[in-house]
């Protein structure tokens, strides 16, 4: 970290004057650092040509630092993630923070590094931003908006309309790690636990992907907030088609299965964000689960399941047991401020 | 405003489920829609060519009803302008917000309007967004980020190491009526007072402008959080010049004179949303400014002052009185969070 000469942010940081500007030249800037950055306007000039996609995410977690990840990584890693599921590859990011006074700025140093490091990883550049600063008690430590803009893939066409009966249901890896690994550390619910988020950017594994498998991969989502449940529900009722699941399929760490029984949480229903859920062709089904097997960030998918036209409109589980359960939207919240 | 079978926001329309799908379907995505809000995906596909310029903003205005205006507009306007200041002529917007709990839908549903009737005037869409939901006393009301984009006007070249000496500095409009108009209404602080935001889209003038002044417009700046001094200041410290203004010149509504008064503020410090600053060719300054008066936008606008090369790096102001003062940034912070 450079050598700051305050400690915590404050509301003149986020004034527009000469705080502001020092907060930027001694550190937002710096450690980004990039052509497109540097030209310090207001907004970036980008080339880009041909179809393209983009995505926008506000991080409000809480915490802002959990096992395995923080905030800043999140946002740069989420927002990635969403265009990968559109058969986009992010290239340009922009970075916003709406930040509560008293942040330290170690902390806000640790977020921009992470920030910094997740780019790097993901391919991506950060091109311009935004930092507002908000009174104690207006906000919660730090916010964080990222909007991103790529390139759709030449062999993507990835849409809920492509999903076809027979389709198989995969599950790129282990479920709900990510939420259980943020609740360990929530206020008046700590509980010791050795789980890590999952957080990682998807963009290269997507791209592998696509160059093998192209129009047979029909749908991927990334099942965040609200978790597998939320992502079939939207299809069930986007495609009116029926999904089948079966329990004994899904991926599921035992560490984070007691976590949830514990918490008394369906995993189903727990964020994600370092997996997706495709929807492939029947015939390219088994080459393209062992494909991804092969991929570090594929290593426990597996079938979870297909689509059918029983029971449109619905998803349906077969359970561990061997009964039937109408598996719904999650009502209410289960896990607020979860990503 | 529809039916909505609830009265104010939960924590569990951030929850990625049911509630967070009802917000977003009996709500958001029926009154922005569009051909590509309704993909409904988490991504937009978009088409686009050649320079774009890309532009982020996080907007936590207090209060987020105004006169004339509020947070909504704000939003749209503020982006399509710091798009219109890189010469850039917004196309797509995401829009994403974080909402605090207890918000009334009423209250949501008027920034949802204001929002779709801004980005129709300014001919915008909205094309993906996200929504967010903290607990009660960990944010505001409601924060809104906006992300635009959009093709570079093919005349626009406007970058701050265009500006030469002997350009004409042109602000376009009267100062200050923004960041007053929020003060009158700012809790602890309300006064009586008609004055209304100047917020607007500035997207329309400027592609007149360089449509017809092309390259002798050397560069553009909305004066928002920290005024016309900041704008100066900034531009002063990038390009090594000097930066010349007459007070007498600077358009100034006598109420608005009257509110800093006794307000205790410099008008040169204070916020605007609707006009900006152009620095452009000296031999054009007196075309250009009648153009300009001649425009909705731009009545009020005046040539206050010009580039130099004394005092290099610093603004300098004649005063009323005739003595000269150095403008310097605005140290510390005169009003937050006002956009």
């Amino acid at each position: 970290m450079p050598k700051f000469d305050f400690d915590i942010i404050t509301l003149g940081h986020g004034s527009g004057g000469l705080l502001t500007h020092r907060l930027l030249e001694s550190g937002v800037f710096d450690i980004l650092k990039n052509d497109i950055l540097n030209q310090q306007h207001d907004g970036a000039l980008l080339d880009l040509s041909g179809p393209v996609a983009m995505s926008t995410d506000s991080y409000v977690i809480s915490p802002i630092f959990f096992p395995g990840s923080n905030i800043g990584e999140l946002a740069v890693h989420g927002t990635v993630n969403d265009l990968a599921m559109c058969g986009a590859m992010a290239r340009y990011l922009t970075l916003s923070f709406i930040i509560e006074e008293g942040l330290p700025i170690e902390d806000f140093w640790k977020i921009l590094v992470s920030v910094k490091e997740a780019a790097a990883r993901a391919g991506v550049q950060i091109v311009t931003g935004d930092t507002k600063v908000v009174e104690k008690g207006k906000g919660d430590g730090i916010f964080i908006n990222t909007t991103g803009i790529g390139p759709v893939h030449p062999k993507a066409c990835i849409h809920h309309n492509r999903i076809e009966t027979g389709d198989a249901i995969i599950c790129s890896g282990q479920i709900a790690n990510h939420g259980i690994s943020v609740m360990s550390k929530r206020k008046g619910l700590e509980f010791e636990s050795d789980i890590l988020s999952d957080t990682t950017n998807l963009n290269h594994v997507v791209e592998k992907m696509l160059r093998q498998f192209g129009m047979d991969i029909h749908f991927l989502r990334d099942p965040t907030r609200g978790g597998v449940a939320s992502v079939l529900n939207e299809v069930a009722g986007l495609t009116g088609k029926g999904y089948f699941i079966e329990q004994k399929k899904i991926p599921l760490d035992e560490r984070v299965e007691g976590a949830c029984e514990m918490l008394g949480l369906d995993p189903l229903y727990v964020a994600n964000e370092g997996i997706f859920i495709a929807m492939v062709k029947k015939n390219i089904a088994m080459e393209f689960l062992s494909f991804l097997r092969n991929e570090p960030e594929g290593s426990h998918a597996a079938v979870i399941g297909e689509v059918v036209d029983d029971h449109p409109h619905k998803v349906i589980m077969k359970s561990i047991i061997g009964g039937k359960r109408v598996v719904t939207y999650l009502t209410g919240e289960q896990l607020p401020r979860i990503c």
